[in-house]
């Protein structure tokens, strides 16, 4: 990079397209033939296969540490080929690219869409495209030529009313029992909770700085101590603590809390507040 | 990047390395000894261990979505350490960089080779090199050295015997039955055939716009449902339908179908036209 | 990059993290965020988790194949959010970032570390940091700080007892039995043994120059054919070879030697010279 110029456009790529294939590297090198000058870090590509919610909430841990207006492309999209919108949408500090199916809930919860934009123009799709891979005929070309400055408003016309997803509601301020989920399993068996500590600032132990609440698993096994870290865990025995992207989750120290308690995306979970 | 400048060597990387060791790192971190400022894109390095049928058709599938003049590297060699020749092949569009073994037969089928030379000079390998990585030792600095415009020509003598692999004989315009076999099963457990779509034009259904055709599989099972896209499939059962990369490939809707059918790469699988 | 500049720094990435969850993403997003023109390397992020002994063999295997001033970033991190420091080391040709585990006493075995600090000085971790991920909070920032030339004196005090691990005790020039043990299994199903080849020397057959020894597996099988490639293998026969990392192996031809011996990290293994 030269001195005084603003660094390249940064492009990031999450899918469920897995490694195995070469999806994403069609997408980089579709990326890499309109913008030569981006920079592509890839998010994950092991989003379980058609789990849009699990993508969402994998998208939303990202995001925050990657600078302003970088372009986050996020392609899980069971729908493609069907009448599913292409969308852009941009927020103060971000830009993304993919379906219009959910998946950008999460982030557009913390970052509220200031514009959204249909991707419809051919002009910006791939010559030869095929029915079954928009990620690299759609989205890559689109983050591209949005990397290369493209005004938005080119790609078609405004839309308002992006797709949600069901969340936990988690009752204000209330004492009263809730059932949540689990959202995504970890490489170390650490399973998040659709609970952000955000919404549990009323249950803050002021003692220990620690949240007081218990989780009962659909085993029957519930799971009440709560810790900082890891390594704090009791050896042997669940414990619940905030994970990085400021999530709820259950975890064993040193070792898989999803095997040994036996949970998976999309299974229940009670919370009781003050447990 | 610096306006009006070309934009800087892109080369790829396709293996059977997988990554949980640090093999493909090494072919990094020595490509980029010697050509700093190149870009490197992964394929995809989970080719199945050894399998260079698997290995030709991924390199295929990838190497359209890159641009001109695009270097790809691609190791899949269980003859590492032989006699069989390291080459550097160079196309209109493209250069390739590998074991002289058939991995890049399936690429020279659509791109013509235009020249071939065997890569032979001690000066552009590894100063310590290993018997076993030859990635690292011979085909990395290979690539480097091309990305920084070295010729070709300094690395050896010209070869025209390029090695190949076998692959289904489509019979023109017949509607025989024949034999085809699965090349690759991807993560949502597609089984790609080998059969391109540009070898089956005559079997195109004027109405639909589909292919018509039928496949044995060994279980018993005939698969006779065409579609365009995921979608459209019917709910729990396999259908076939043109790959993004111009393949028919055996599928099933949000289910594996390999799983489903006990579909394995190498198994035959019988067509009968006009199904 | 504009001819005669010094290429941009290249910051290296080996962690446990595995590539499921956005984590590793996170450190780069991170990274750009402070430097932006630095290239960033994944080594690996396929280390067993929390397994410090394969993290150190892997980290030895990959960085000699970097250029001079390259920065390593490793995390295999079990005292996350404890009081295990975390350091920088710098050595005549490279610098280490991560935690003071014994990670780096690989590497430290072959590059003696000039200096090393702590990294203390909160101005150069993350602002919002959370308990249990320094990977994006203090290990990427000061990579990235370094990358732009922070002086590492900045970050904290000077420290000279940097953590070891054991390693196999090969005794010099003696035919008596040791026992070493599996480092790692690659995904080729080879196991790399704790036996550098340059401690070996002493064990070089002049005629075959290949190795004499043989390793006697826990299961009761002794291994004694060495060869100096895969290709060499006797079929359906375990060997030993000496590793593109230097490490004497066990391995089959085309096949996977830790599968048909039951060979996994950890295991001990019997060594006798002059097999």
């Amino acid at each position: 990079m030269v001195a005084g110029m603003a660094p390249p456009p940064l492009i990031t790529l999450l899918t469920d397209f897995g490694e195995e294939a070469t999806w994403v590297a069609q997408m980089k090198g579709t990326i890499l033939g309109i913008a030569p000058e981006a920079r592509i870090v890839d998010l994950t590509h092991a989003v379980p296969p058609h789990d849009v919610v699990a993508g969402a909430y994998l998208l939303e841990t990202a995001v925050d540490a990657f600078p302003r207006g970088t372009i986050h492309v996020a392609v899980v999209d069971p729908g493609v080929g069907t009448s599913r919108r292409a969308v852009v949408v941009r927020t103060e500090t971000l830009v993304l690219v993919g379906p219009d199916n959910g998946l950008f809930s999460r982030v557009l919860d913390r970052h509220p869409p200031r514009s959204a934009w249909v991707l419809e123009a051919p002009h910006y799709r791939a010559s030869s495209s095929s029915a079954t891979f928009d990620g690299r005929d759609v989205f890559a070309p689109a983050a591209a030529w949005l990397a290369r400055g493209t005004d938005p408003s080119r790609f078609g016309p405004v839309i308002a009313d992006l797709a949600g997803l069901s969340r936990t509601h988690v009752p204000p301020g209330s004492p009263a029992p809730f059932e949540t989920r689990v959202l995504f399993v970890d490489r170390f068996g650490n399973a998040a909770l659709d609970l952000p500590v955000e919404h549990l600032a009323a249950w803050l132990v002021p003692e220990t700085g620690l949240l007081g609440l218990r989780a009962a698993l659909a085993s029957g096994t519930v799971v009440s101590e709560v810790r900082r870290t890891f390594a704090d865990g009791p050896p042997g025995m669940p414990f619940l603590l905030v994970n990085s992207a400021g999530y709820v989750e259950i975890a064993m120290r040193e070792e898989s809390a999803a095997r040994r308690l036996g949970l998976a995306p999309g299974q229940e979970v009670g919370i009781t507040p003050g447990g």
